[in-house]
């Protein structure tokens, strides 16, 4: 019996899906589960398949069923299940044998165990749930280069395609695959909120049901917003109730979830001083719709939320440039603060391939994101703002996203991505700003020393005296 | 010679303040810096309090000067001076010996020092910068009870007192003391922040010059708004250049720096899930304050920032009500991170003690912190926003923030504090918000199941099927 090309370990919901993927694209794969009768039963509903997979009983098993040198994928919850894993699975290996941890690892925990010497090592993010696992996802590779090419034949044959270039890519040393992920995620985070705030504007400022909501978000996905976001928004608001038949947005509950990654993701940002205001607005407003009993006493005392727009409604392409201009702002900044980690920590992010590797497979995939993969080709990796396409882009929608943030204020819509993204942008178009203020109060408390327009460093007001 | 009741390690310029301080207030203390010269400069330099002060040239000498059980306050810089100075100090001590970190630990720090079991530790947040360490400062105690009572005569002498009140409480366990003076720095930087856009809207929405700027805060500072920031904002905006006689605002550069304190408070409400949108924004706004030349690229590109607001200017009053209605809000989310670090931490920080803690000696201390302690203590710890006094205030503030961040928006001044805080108040009324949406969209990619109105939990939408 000839061996495995690659092994896997974890057969939850995503390592089930990633072996089967792998299987399908004509890969020899062994596979191991904790518990046995996982493992059998994934083997016996494979089909067609399971001639491609070898289902192993023991770690030592798995290990001799591969052909050295190895590789072996781990999809094992994140956290200390990794490093248990990978405790029990390295003594079995040959000092050339790789270790690829698919999970959803903490980037610094990948960072860690690139360091630790005990081997080859891959930490890879990989987006685009259980589906994208099955059938393709978008694949974020951090380690050596060298140990990332020894796999890439399969993880580029097994990932999204966009136009046939497999979105799967090498984003750079260490725990770089993961932390690029992590962006990812918050970037999703923002990408659902300014979604849902135009929602918002739509149902409470201009009245539309369901129906006439999906409407809207279908006719967008086929303009410059396609993406599968925008897609799913419109399948989401014109969904029935199975049950009542009832339009689905009316049968949820107005609180999010979240599992913690948008907040780490802002965590992150502010250890690089990297500004992400819209992504922390996203996290905040997650925060916020989980208390709706105080939200419900809010509305008691200081009068009902949004009130109607009437003749002062946004039109729907206003409102449609102003989420195209708040995406563009919240990718910026998304884009800026992987520049900061690069060089933060001496990684080779490349922001062009990163916009491709985001093109399929993720949730954030979008039309958009091939400009800016161009766009951060040419701009030479500055804030996207300022590549000639996307200024472009923002000269033509500024005004729609002020109008629409303008009215929604006015109206008391909560708009807190659209708005921490129109902040940020007249911050950043502003030549002249308020910090002489601050400088001059933290000069007069605490002696810290402003800069003078001659150029001066270090200097005192009077009160210094 | 009869032995010193205190004493103190570091006479650098907070350290020298805080022992004068001591020694002004009665208190025999002695000192030790580990360059001998700056314990001998400081001596011959304290004048008549000299007679209360002990040099000492070695840290032996300090300990044998002290009366027992001994305490001993260090006044280094943050981080691993003060783990070296512990480790030096504690074999020279006995069993009850007090040892009290002043300096501006990071309260993970204070909390694994507290847990070491080398000794009695407190670790207090200190604040008022050297003009409060001199003459009374905020002091923030955290630790054991029992310690804090035993040198809390020395701490409430030398505390800030208003209304002969001492400024100086038992925060909590453990690192409890400093991690409220890291609230207070995240505040602080909100509160700058928004003076800083008022501002902003005076000076380029209704063309105010510095001295009109200057009359305007001098006024505030006599009303609701009575605080050390607005009233040295005003002494800023009066004061002129030493050298050219021009306004010493437009001699500042418009560029902020930070120590990185409103960081770490966003990180550590990041991690306590605890919203504090508008110190995030207050962070943000500084980072991109030092970026001058993309926002000289910005103005190019995207237009000349603020434009005038003539006649829709909103009058003083309407911004003296804004700025009031986006402090409370900011306050009230600072609260809300105190509350969940105490749950989180198993802390007893007790809220009104510690904005009577703020009320003088630091940055923040104001007129309507006297308020916040009555209302929080009649208000059960909830949320400032529903302590009756305080939703009066916004009941009578909210529309006139309302008016201001819509009037900016429209003409492009970036108010990223007061928009996140309006933003905040407008989800915190919202009863029915639109995280249905984002729930749904959570579930069509990820099946991580939503709740229904009718109370069930983990439910799907129809493309579970």
């Amino acid at each position: 019996m000839s061996q495995a090309t690659i092994g896997l370990i974890g057969l939850g919901t995503m390592g089930a899906a990633l072996a089967l993927n792998i299987a399908d694209h004509g890969f020899d794969i062994a596979v191991w589960n904790r518990t046995t009768n996982v493992t059998r039963d994934f083997h016996a509903s494979a089909g067609q398949l399971a001639a491609r997979i070898t289902p192993t009983e023991t770690l030592e098993a798995l290990v001799e069923a591969i052909a050295e040198p190895r590789a072996i994928i781990l999809m094992v919850p994140a956290g200390q299940a990794v490093d248990d894993q990978i405790a029990a699975l390295r003594p079995l290996l040959g000092p050339d044998d790789l270790i690829i941890d698919a999970g959803n690892a903490n980037f610094h925990d990948t960072n860690r165990r690139s360091r630790d010497g005990s081997g080859p090592f891959l930490g890879i993010g990989v987006s685009g749930g259980e589906e994208g696992a099955r059938h393709g996802p978008a694949i974020m590779g951090g380690g050596q280069r060298a140990d990332w090419n020894r796999v890439a034949p399969i993880l580029t044959a097994i990932a999204a395609k966009f136009d046939d270039t497999p979105c799967a890519n090498w984003m750079g040393e260490e725990g770089a695959g993961h932390f690029v992920k992590a962006v990812h995620n918050g970037i999703e985070y923002a990408d659902m909120q300014m979604i849902a705030e135009i929602y918002g504007i739509l149902r409470d400022g201009m009245g539309y049901g369901p129906d006439q909501v999906a409407k809207v978000f279908n006719r967008w996905n086929d303009g410059p917003l396609q993406s599968y976001l925008v897609e799913i928004s419109g399948k989401v608001a014109g969904a029935a109730d199975k049950e009542t038949g009832k339009p689905l947005l009316e049968v949820i509950v107005d609180a999010a979830g979240q599992k913690g990654t948008g907040r780490w993701t802002a965590i992150e940002a502010q250890h690089l001083a990297a500004p992400i205001p819209c992504i922390e607005a996203a996290v905040v407003a997650r925060n916020l719709s989980s208390r709706r009993d105080a939200r419900a006493d809010g509305e008691r005392l200081f009068g009902a939320g949004p009130v109607p727009m009437g003749d002062a409604a946004p039109t729907e392409d206003a409102l449609e440039n102003a989420l195209i201009c708040g995406k563009i702002l919240c990718y910026a900044q998304g884009y800026e603060m992987i520049a900061a980690a690069s060089e933060q920590y001496g990684w080779s992010l490349d922001l062009p391939t990163i916009a491709r590797t985001w093109r399929a497979g993720c949730i954030i995939r979008s039309a958009m994101l091939d400009d800016m993969a161009t766009a951060l080709a040419e701009g030479g990796n500055r804030n996207l703002m300022f590549a000639p396409h996307f200024t472009k882009r923002i000269q033509k929608s500024h005004a729609a996203l002020r109008q629409v943030v303008a009215t929604g204020v006015a109206h008391g819509v909560a708009l807190p991505a659209l708005g921490a993204g129109l902040a940020y942008f007249d911050a950043m178009r502003t030549a002249r700003g308020t910090a002489n203020m601050i400088q001059g109060q933290r000069d007069f408390f605490g002696l810290h020393g402003f800069e003078r327009f001659d150029g001066r460093k270090d200097q005192h007001g009077p009160w210094a005296d």
